[in-house]
């Protein structure tokens, strides 16, 4: 903590300069979606690669099967110092910024604006992701400016394929194992709970997706002539989906809450006081009653609970009007979220024994070919990254960070946990009305300065080991 | 039946100029789901006017909606003579004959061939169903050269537009409907058992359908953002269908069985004797297990029973690949095929409430605008129409004529029950070998000259009251 305050200090002296390199950052159209941005994507890699260069990292621009990535090191060589190896990663990449008319400045000419929680940095990629990955950028670069050098080794990974897919992601990881190899890695990706609240994402649910292919008859056939003696394939795949819940909304398949773990009191605890408004939350969507197991809350639902859910179903004559068909095939997509230790595989394999159960003798069932997906991330709440997270956020924002959950999935975060072995950390300090994706996207200046500032403290705190 | 024999005699006689006639009206491509064809359309119904009132009948032309209709007029005027007065259907226009490589002579260029039954009119429509109402007129036309008139008022009706939806059945109804009016409607459009076997479909199933559109959130949401809160509609409306049918197969819609009968142990055993080999019915179509209730034959659950089939279902992302998308909606597309004396719009409305019971509170149930639909036909067994076909059809084939059932609908048999208040006797002489609607569409001439005698024996039958 000594060495702490004249990193800060060196902060808020350069944050003008911080800004005004960020803007040089936000200038570059680096649209990974669209093929004719693709020089601009490799000119931000080389952008970046050249700022980190000067900080005194050892940054390169990295060949993958689609645009590049950004690899630095920094700090005492792995294994020789106290603290963890971290990798931090962020993403260079922004989406396309349509609708053009809509924005009321150029999205690639960062302006700084008066808005509801002070000044506001408005510009595509603003907050997602380039003014989030520069908060990490800046705290090394004051931490090296005062001291010389990081106190921990870093590695900083910067893709450039995150909004179109990150093919490269894979095979890059199986190649480079050893080279980003690191104890934990922090994202910077995420949001705040609120403009006051600072917020580390410590649970994501995992991702498992299916298809289901039901076969009746050998041929589609005529309802009347038919219509009694042979099996409808819609009538089965509605079985199986209807079986899939209980009257309480829990999954009956089994063995699927192995691994689901109970919600520490200390979390259910601080979930309870985040005032989360359930009733608005559906509301919005036109609904009322949570889905999902009865007696849970929402946010318990979303963050701490597995579901099943039938993304699409389709079989039979779908068009306008009637037709009398009992159709041959009928299939559904699938996708399940997991939570603690579910292990994808075995999920898929005992939804598979479960749908396999309720096929009639003469009817057919058939799987999707490549399903399969990502395990949950779970930090647990004796993880030292978190705790050192939990007590440089407070240090910084005067207040407890709140341990969120996200119902969704960070695909990068299980190919940590897949490829490389390492729990992630995820820390970020975006706000809801960041407009990320849409016009007029938005990052607080607020969220930049002192998220530059929390960094530094987190790389202090992991310092101490 | 004193009167019988010299009219037999007459169409023994004449059967090489009936087979004549048979062949100018097949030369004649009357395609009514083709606007290119519309002429011939025309022709035809003015070729089988001109022969109508060659033999006595008062026949016309009649306006429509689309292509015309054929009405003529026969025998004394009704409510004068002791037998009741007939309504003869048939329809002129035919199926398009592709594809027409597979012909192996012109589809319009009728011949004779050697086949497995003996000689075979080979031509588009010369089963369905031009050599099918040319038994009746041939009949008709012997009938009234033996005798100088038919013994009973008969009414003929020929349809231009059965094999492109019938459109101007209703209105055409409505307009014409004393005109139309009879005691019982005679059609020959259907089959015999085999082809020593006459048949009598004497059970006809009805039809309804309907549509349900299920709401959940009012906007499609990320699986993973609201995946465990929100209810998918998919969901919902896989348990409305699997709720449907009870473990044994059985309809569980309270209500639904209201007016199915328990089938009459005649008919019943003269079922069990047809040898049916319903093994083979279902392996020809990939499956070996009647999906009807429990306990049935499958000719008892396609003939008598009553069935709610799933003709079409759609709900969120069918495309490619994976979506993380809980829908907004989610529709399937429903028939009802009905028996005995079961309400069509008593049963929509059951349907309908057995729906409702099953949606959450805070999802939304839309159904069709259109939904509804037509009884099921099932003559009683003491019907003195039936018994009259049942003597002829015997005394014709050395047979006893089996009464079948028909697990399709016939829209026009709904339409002379709702539109004219009269039963149907469905009489034909087609075989499952004929080929209707596909290339080299056959018709036995042993069906023809038979079915000529057969018709002149069912009209000596209902002459005698």
């Amino acid at each position: 903590m000594s060495d702490t305050k004249p990193v800060l200090d060196q902060v808020d002296a350069d944050i003008d300069n911080a800004l005004e390199r960020l803007f040089s950052l936000l200038r570059i159209p680096s649209i990974s979606t669209d093929p004719a941005y693709a020089d601009d994507c490799i000119a931000c890699a080389d952008h970046l690669v050249a700022d980190l260069n000067s900080i005194g990292f050892d940054a390169s621009r990295r060949k993958t099967i689609g645009l590049p990535m950004v690899v630095a090191h920094g700090g005492p060589k792995p294994g020789t110092g106290a603290g963890p190896h971290i990798l931090f990663y962020g993403h260079y990449d922004v989406q396309p910024p349509d609708p053009l008319e809509k924005w009321t400045s150029g999205p690639f000419e960062p302006v700084v604006k008066e808005g509801a929680n002070g000044k506001q940095i408005v510009a595509r990629g603003s907050s997602d992701d380039k003014g989030q990955l520069m908060t990490f950028i800046e705290a090394a670069r004051a931490y090296m400016a005062v001291h010389g050098e990081l106190p921990i080794p870093v590695t900083i990974l910067l893709e450039g394929e995150e909004e179109s897919g990150s093919k490269s992601v894979g095979p890059f990881f199986a190649e480079n194992k050893d080279e980003l190899n690191a104890d934990v890695a922090l994202v910077c990706d995420t949001g705040m709970w609120d403009a006051d609240t600072p917020a580390i994402s410590t649970r994501l649910r995992g991702l498992v997706h299916d298809e289901v292919f039901i076969t009746g008859p050998s041929r589609d056939l005529h309802s009347g002539h038919y219509g009694g003696a042979a099996m409808n394939p819609i009538r089965v795949l509605a079985k199986v989906i209807a079986s899939l819940h209980d009257e309480n909304g829990r999954i009956t398949v089994p063995g699927f809450y192995e691994g689901v773990k109970d919600l520490e009191p200390e979390i259910r605890a601080q979930w309870d006081g985040l005032g989360f408004d359930e009733k608005a939350f559906l509301g919005d969507v036109g609904l009322s009653i949570p889905s999902g197991e009865k007696g849970r809350s929402a946010l318990e639902l979303l963050w701490a609970q597995p579901t099943i859910e039938v993304n699409g179903i389709n079989g039979g004559y779908t068009g306008v009007g009637s037709k009398t068909v009992i159709p041959s095939l009928a299939s559904a997509k699938f996708t399940f979220r997991l939570v603690g230790e579910q292990d994808p595989a075995k999920l898929l394999e005992a939804f598979r024994a479960h749908v396999r159960a309720l096929i009639p003798a003469d009817c057919k069932v058939e799987f999707s070919a490549d399903g399969g997906g990502s395990p949950a991330l779970e930090l647990p709440l004796d993880s030292p990254h978190l705790s050192a997270a939990r007590e440089a956020l407070k240090a910084e924002w005067d207040k407890d960070a709140v341990l969120i959950g996200m119902g969704g999935s960070i695909p990068i975060v299980g190919d940590f946990k897949r490829a490389l072995g390492m729990d992630t950390l995820l820390v970020g300090f975006a706000l809801e009305d960041d407009a990320i994706h849409s016009p007029n996207e938005k990052y607080n200046l607020k969220s930049f300065h002192k998220g530059i500032r929390s960094w530094v403290r987190i790389i202090d705190e992991l310092a101490k080991g």
